[in-house]
């Protein structure tokens, strides 16, 4: 199976916020793969995975990182494919900074940027999942079946809590 | 021509951004349609586009508004496909409410934010195009030397600054 | 008993928060509902609660939402009652997110918003009692008495510090 | 012709802003007062004025303040009455100060805080209408038709913009 | 022995932070009181309690308030003593709203303000020492044995650190 | 005439909003002095100035800076005189950094600060004069006319809005 | 003469600022080069000029840019010269986004940041010149030099507010 | 072995972040001295530290400290050579105060500032060796090689993920 989406994260620990993109995609069916891959650690591997992302047969990037987070914007560089950047929560500033450093990118280089933390992670496979939808209408189907899952737990939540 | 991105966006006012957005469409020729839909001001309208944008045969959607921003989130909402948010800078807050408003989507409906402002609208339509050069080579060729022409331009600049 | 006021809110974890606006309408004997209805997840239902409010009788709503905080602004668009929005706290920013998506409406559709967490909660539910106390001297007369208790107990608690 | 609002603002710089409640409020046919009462530089015609305001005859207080705005929470812990603060821009915080000051009251006294200002100046109009209309079938039209014109307004802008 | 300073606080549960202040007036020698008095529950008693502060020999007073901080600065309002405010530090902002609040005063009504929570509370203790020290000799003498002392224990850190 | 109030400031610039200060003490019959000493550029005659400020006779400090402003703490650290600090409006970050600089002190060291920009430099002289006025009934007398004349103003200001 | 600094800029625009730089250099004789190389739009000179950095001889970096401020990041990962990075002030959030994205670098790659703007630029050029002023006593007399004409100036412009 | 770092910092507790700077220098083999010299504390031993630091042989200085952080800015007004600043993270304001206090000094005195927290120390430790390094190759190469390990440990981590 074709790997169309990679997971890339700053360090380890961002696997903790990460691993919500993981089960996303793969509760959607989406192959995809995942690595480390530091911006300021490992300069070298971000730019040359960056520069051979489409010819691998990648179509989207989801990126995540925290604090200073260059991760993003840096590959988004390199590659003309959707990057979606994932702010992780930080311990001072608690992902402020991260969403700055993710969002606001200079006119010509774009990051599709999601909100911080799990949320945003979970969002940006639901977002890499909606890009590929655009020719795969059987990826459409799953999204409509996820959205309708999704409306039907919040239907159910309501009917509890009036109970 | 088939429209393949709609360009939405919260009230008059915000085109002198969002027609950034329209240039670049323009110069990579992807061809974009744009309208006012204001989320407090025509709810059904907007309930409406986005309950049709996939069957109209759009494939990304762009959507600018300004302080509490629901216009990106709820079109988001109502269709699976890709929706760029473009948060308008504000008189008062200068677009952290805009950009807090669009970017903060809980899990389950995501939003593609970008910068706020002028780049962010310039980068929606990069964004969009890349998700649509995801399977149109054509048009990936057309991003390519868009990328070219902005790095000879730094490149140049660079000269011109030493000379 | 007609219910007049009803409380709505995006996700059943809100309920923690929520629950003190109901303790509170339930003290100044104010009959109210309850449910979850998210703007994100539950679109139609929201658009389809807000367009029949007045017509149930319903004379105020309470609405609490967190992170980009759709809900109480686009049932606002949807009547003209008066909505009052709750900015629920949120563990990356701390509800200064909700804050802002939910009080910096346009001109043109007004939600009456209150504090973050849990005394906007209660507060929610004085207000939504001072908006119906207008012309019901019952009700004001209870709400009266709520604030004699209220400056009792404080007089009370400045005894027993100096004690 | 009763008055049912009263405008109150802190200084009479607030009135650049304020005067869009008065405009709205006019608009719509709601009968209002409006006054300077400074919470630093009246405190005694302040608390005077909120005591009695019942008495009077009001039913909605619509107060403008900036920075430190102690207005809008001092009126709502002398009178049941709703109490409608419009956090006034400043010129050092852009009135971030004045917003956070009006909503963040404790649990207790609540004040229905809107946008920082000219968006919330007319919003305060448009929620005090809101309020009364409550249990005044005429107003409740006029706001009706005050949403279809807006609605029109922002269609039309929309024509405009394709054009 | 004459009480010339008020420790006073809008509610119970600012005592935490407050005797801190209570404390430090305590190791200094300087006599003072100490009270509840909820700006928003108790209006009247804070009023009349700052009319009659000079009156009763006061000199000096703390007021330590959270939130929409008003307390310290209504009481400003209504005495030309000096008025000494503490922001609580608060769940949802951490007392950036209470800053804010409290330090942000118009022209014309000054209210001297300290650092938020703990170190705020101690300072606003020794503030006050120091306004009355400007006409207490022996006053001026036990703040500069205060300062040796805590110069004397940084110091002694400083060599617990290097040992 | 005894100088009690010295005015200092971190540059020359930021007497265009000290200056208010000194009109504000001129007003009030307050004797004051005023100088620049930048706090990194005159750190020498800085503590000087505060090692003696005491035999000198001074009884009051107001300190304006802006950004890293670090002379109201710095003087606060070498005298135990009261010290009022004005945080100086900055071009990027509108005084935000400088009111942190200056109201965040730890404990042992108090600054009394007072608003951002011109309203905080009024405010330090008013407040210096409420400290002097402790013992000083003349100048008691003439804060109390201050507030009438400035309560008088208010009052006409609202008359003239009504008119 | 050898070229010991490098300033480097994201765009030509930030030339306003970073010149100031360029002019502190040039008065205290440090000689130096200056280029655009933008992080996004020029990814691979970046990564060349920061590899090649020390070879050159160049002992130290100053990289101004704004926005999502990648450059100084990145080029201190792949050098292990020190880099001086100037938060560029952007028209949207003030260069807070420059400052977050400079300064919150992880542990392991350091950036010396300066303040936003202006005063960042001409303090990164001292930071250079006194980092090279380590082993370079003539570079140590002309800083010192410096100080004392900024002393004097201060000096004197304090005598010039007194006159 | 001649001590070219020291490392100092306001308070003894801010050592829990601070001995990561320590444990830095141990590990490239960087002698350095650690102290307590609080700038409000102890100001004229900051003073006189700072006065002959560069005649004790010291080239840079590291210093930390939280809230209103005067320390670093205050050396550095004392002496030519490089200041490294760390912000400490503060209880209420997360280090957002220690930051800007550090940072955002005025043109004249830069001091280099990093992260806030313990990757500030770390970073602090290593931006010292750069400086260090500047003309120390042994020690250049000691930077070389902990950049690889840091490289090697973070390719790791990538394979332990992908396990």
């Amino acid at each position: 199976m074709v790997v169309s989406v990679a997971i890339v994260m700053g360090s380890k620990s961002d696997w903790d916020t990460m691993k919500l993109a993981a089960e996303q995609l793969t509760e959607l069916g989406v192959p995809f793969s995942k690595q480390v891959i530091s911006a300021h650690r490992m300069p070298d591997e971000m730019m040359d995975f960056a520069d051979k992302a489409r010819d691998k047969g990648l179509k989207v990037i989801i990126a995540g990182a925290g604090g200073a987070a260059h991760l993003p914007g840096m590959i988004a560089a390199k590659t003309t494919l959707p990057v979606i950047g994932v702010p992780i929560k930080t311990r001072t500033l608690n992902g402020l900074d991260s969403l700055l450093s993710i969002v606001q990118m200079p006119a010509g280089v774009p990051v599709a940027t999601v909100a911080i933390g799990s949320a945003g992670a979970r969002n940006a496979a639901l977002l890499a999942a909606s890009i590929l939808s655009v020719t795969d209408t059987a990826l459409t189907q799953r999204l409509l079946e996820f959205r309708q899952t999704q409306h039907q737990s919040s239907v159910e939540s309501s009917e509890q809590l009036v109970e």
